[in-house]
């Protein structure tokens, strides 16, 4: 079939069809700086740090899988801490995905808000939505043109993470699957029982706001396209809509998970990745963009080979 | 139901809650702008600027209508012609949806490719992905901030249409629910028949690259929240998966399309909804975030009260 395509990986499918005199300098797409990065260049993530969600099979009995990666120090730890006590205790299992807003978050945790929560989880403040304790000052990925980000100072990445820095702060940006703590008005910050997912445009006013705990790395597709719900901010309004969650374990208490293992951000593999999102210049592509916004160059994650 | 939200709208769901001193001021949200709007600061969308495409049935046997406006002057109006000339001729009425790639964009036409088109189709060039013919000056929404755009010199709103500008171009830009022309390697610039419209952040570097010709105004969640394909690019492998597009007819050959209208962004509404959305200070939020990309700051549109 031939492909009318809005894309990228076209320069592979289309190999065969004849170039322009222009063209025929090819330059990779990012998915090929990808697949062509070092072995060393690629950063392997502990079991320790993945969450793994097994929600409800689907209509057609397929099982649905999300494994969620956490977030690294010195970022929101305390949550991080909450959600590893509450996977160790099982508690997400029985509870649900309740709300899906289309464009914007999926959202699960106890919809009954009767269920107590274990013991011992850290009350947060709402200061640790950022750090102002930076180990490095070299961390920010510059853009060839020097465009800043529209809602910080800079932008760049860090142990494999998207961050936004501020005059004395850095913090994790708001992209697609990041994974954040539901919480109510302030003072409250939430304990990391309520969780969401970003499944639309990047809700960058969310960033410092609330704290972000991880991302999404596998299976965001068995939320992303879910029903949206129907209620106020889509919720779901009927207890039958509601997706059953059967477990949530950390990936070190399980024997089944695959390894993972993400592309060093501090890598030349990453810095060309960057740079290709940021000025396509495949077969595809008739101008470079000359910039991209952070969450436009996703932090490439993948399978780890045994 | 108490309800942990990364949002917007708990201003109005919280309204019993206890605020805190330094919250006391509160600010309307960017949704309670947009309603106090005055009547007269919408604009009404004319019948044959909407594309309605009625896809089958789903599961539970529920219409599925996604309504398209199509981009006004003077922004690819060669492809827009075409796309009036297909609607009219009935051209998509069989064919389906045939891609769903997981935020990036769902894409519809004649998967069999063997459908002849209509006579009279123009051949549009690449150079009118951009407009040099611009009316006004005064155009720029200018951010409380001056911070510029990623992608470009400046970003803006006109007649009700997302755009940035270059140095001598101006270009709508590709936000969630904007709809574009499929095409093949340049010199191809498609005819309007293969569209697709975007389900994920902002495809930005697709700007300049492909004809935008419309946005979705309603029933999005149709599209975005369908399986995702498991082919390359998010195609769908089987010809069961495929989802048949029953009609694709033009508002004013419609006798049952409702009215609607969009918030005129020169209006002062929309200037203090921007403005809101660039600087949240409703009371769910700790931090305005001082800015905001042009793609989170979606013009509203809205059903038009008979």
């Amino acid at each position: 079939m031939k492909r009318y395509l809005p894309l990228v990986a076209i320069a592979a499918s289309c190999a065969s069809l004849p170039l322009l005199a222009q063209q025929a300098k090819t330059y990779p797409a990012p998915s090929e700086i990808v697949a062509a990065a070092k072995a060393d260049e690629w950063v392997a993530i502990a079991p320790s740090d993945l969450v793994v969600m097994d929600l409800a099979p689907d209509s057609k009995a397929k099982p649905r899988r999300v494994v969620i990666q956490l977030i690294a120090e010195p970022f929101s730890q305390g949550w991080v801490g909450n959600i590893r006590k509450l996977a160790a205790a099982a508690w997400w299992d029985g509870t649900s995905i309740n709300r899906v807003q289309d464009n914007y978050v999926v959202q699960w945790g106890d919809a009954t808000e009767k269920k107590g929560l274990p013991e011992g989880l850290a009350t947060v403040g709402a200061k640790d939505y950022v750090t102002r304790d930076w180990p490095t000052k070299d961390w920010i990925f510059a853009q060839a043109d020097g465009r800043p980000d529209a809602y910080a100072g800079a932008y760049g990445f860090y142990t494999g993470w998207p961050l936004a820095q501020g005059r004395e702060e850095v913090w994790p940006t708001h992209c697609y699957g990041m994974v954040g703590v539901g919480r109510n008005l302030s003072p409250d910050t939430g304990t990391g029982a309520e969780l969401y997912t970003v499944i639309g445009h990047a809700p960058r006013h969310l960033d410092r706001n609330i704290a972000l705990v991880g991302r999404v790395i596998e299976g965001i597709e068995h939320m992303s396209s879910l029903p949206r719900g129907t209620g106020a901010l889509g919720f779901y309004e009927n207890e039958e809509e509601r997706v059953p969650i059967l477990s949530v374990r950390l990936g070190n208490d399980m024997k089944d998970v695959p390894a993972f293992e993400y592309l060093n951000t501090d890598s030349a593999s990453f810095a060309a990745y960057a740079d290709a999102r940021a000025n396509r210049r495949d077969p595809f592509f008739n101008v470079p963009a000359g910039g991209a916004d952070i969450c436009n160059i996703p932090v490439p994650v993948r399978r780890r080979a045994k």
